[in-house]
């Protein structure tokens, strides 16, 4: 599919620089952008995120070949409710959300296969449109999670778009990303916050360097959050539980004074990470 | 006390770092290093970190103005019961241990007043004295530990060497240092590597830019982790616990579906990590 008209609704940081990326990456693509706010929506038209400003989500998405949701997980479904009168019957819709099993739904239930759950994992701590970027996704893995509803050509047009964008496609099963997201991604979120809100001020004081970079994610915004959490409660709840336990073999550890128990569990998680980042740094090359 | 002739027992990462960093910042500095594996110590003389390989502890802390233990913290008291008959009587020691009360108990005993504990908050994930560098401690925050039976002209001394590194000094009780630190630094570390532990190998394939950040303490040397760990034991199952608390918090908003509560709790950690991070930005303009 030739994306000549994409519709981007939420032009923060993530719809922002999407805009920015398809503008530099796809020729003759012209964007129009949505926000809520109208000060995000200016901003965004002044650095050259956005073509268009609309004044509704229904009339960006109003002769666009792809629509974009860019907007937080908890208004992902009201969103396609409120565009899909004016969609056109080729036109394709995607999201970036973090959560993808209720979105992917309320998409298979109104948008006639159209809807392509994605979730590129990119993004920043900051917040706000100025923080956006034309590079943010590149070389960075995309999720997409079609289902046995979704069309096969809208899943090869959404991958296609990433793709045009840089990034590394793989598909999930919806409710599978959902579970792995958990673990991966928004329990950390969590745990990051936990690290901070314990300390006292002494120990904020004293903090090394490691304790920086381990709370960098705490720095997200709580809103957008706060609708993740939500959106994947059970699956954080459980996620929770399982390094609760995790944390259980430290303490039977250092309870039990077993110094070789350990070490041997301390080298195996650095092994561990020493892997991923040298796998992460090839994928970058790549 | 001008120190002429600087000691440095184990010469990794830290050690390698301080024979570099003294012989930079004071003049005349000979540099006199100690290492139980003769390739380290080779490889420390090559790279300029010291100028003379002792064969021993106690040869290395011979005629030294200044002795300054860089060895794990499990082998902090038997450095300096080895050192103790070698010492010059008016010679400094002082370690760069991260726990405190143990090493501090030993120093008060056997040396008379001239132990005073330190813990430079400078370091890294890497591993080895090929990582050493020259400016590890410029700008980094040292804590010294003097008791009441610590010898004043010692802790001048000894604060007064970390202060020509380019070090912040700033003094705690042994004890609550012990407390502090397993908050800010010791339970970070465990958190950092039972969120790796956790994670199945498709969580590890997709994880994000975030993940990787939280989890980069977890690259550490399991043999100087499991020393810090099991000497701060006590200190540490009470932090696991605290953070238990506060991730039993967020479970129960979540699970309420609490979400004006749960937009506060991630609002205030982000205001609290971005503050933290304003004022070390600002401290190392300073």
């Amino acid at each position: 599919m030739l994306v000549k008209r994409l519709s981007i609704l939420g032009v923060g940081l993530l719809g922002g620089s999407l805009g920015m990326a398809a503008k530099a990456a796809v020729s003759g693509c012209r964007v129009v952008g949505y926000s809520h706010r109208s000060s995000t929506l200016q901003r965004a038209l002044e650095i050259g995120a956005i073509d268009e400003a609309a004044d509704s989500p229904a009339e960006a998405a109003d002769g666009a070949d792809l629509v974009v949701l860019c907007t937080p997980v908890g208004v992902l479904g009201q969103m396609i409710e409120a565009i899909r009168p004016r969609l056109a019957s080729s036109a394709v819709v995607t999201d970036v959300g973090s959560t993808k099993k209720s979105v992917v739904e309320v998409g298979d239930k109104l948008l006639n296969g159209r809807f392509v759950g994605s979730h590129p994992m990119a993004g920043s701590e900051k917040r706000g449109v100025e923080f956006a970027r034309a590079d943010l996704f590149r070389g960075a893995v995309c999720i997409t999670t079609p289902t046995p509803t979704t069309d096969g050509g809208a899943v090869e047009a959404v991958e296609g778009f990433w793709r045009t964008l840089g990034m590394r496609l793989t598909r999930l099963d919806p409710t599978e990303h959902d579970r792995v997201l958990a673990e991966v991604s928004h329990l950390p979120h969590v745990v990051a916050g936990a690290l901070v809100a314990m300390q006292s001020e002494e120990g904020l004081n004293l903090c090394g360097k490691g304790f920086v970079d381990t709370t960098r994610v705490a720095g997200g915004d709580g809103a957008l959050w706060r609708d993740i959490l939500l959106d994947n409660r059970d699956n954080l709840l459980a996620a929770i539980g399982k390094l609760k336990q995790n944390l259980g073999v430290v303490e039977a550890m250092v309870k039990a004074g077993d110094g070789d128990g350990l070490t041997r569990w301390l080298e195996q998680q650095a092994g561990r990470r020493d892997d991923l980042v040298r796998r992460k740094l090839k994928e970058l090359e790549g």
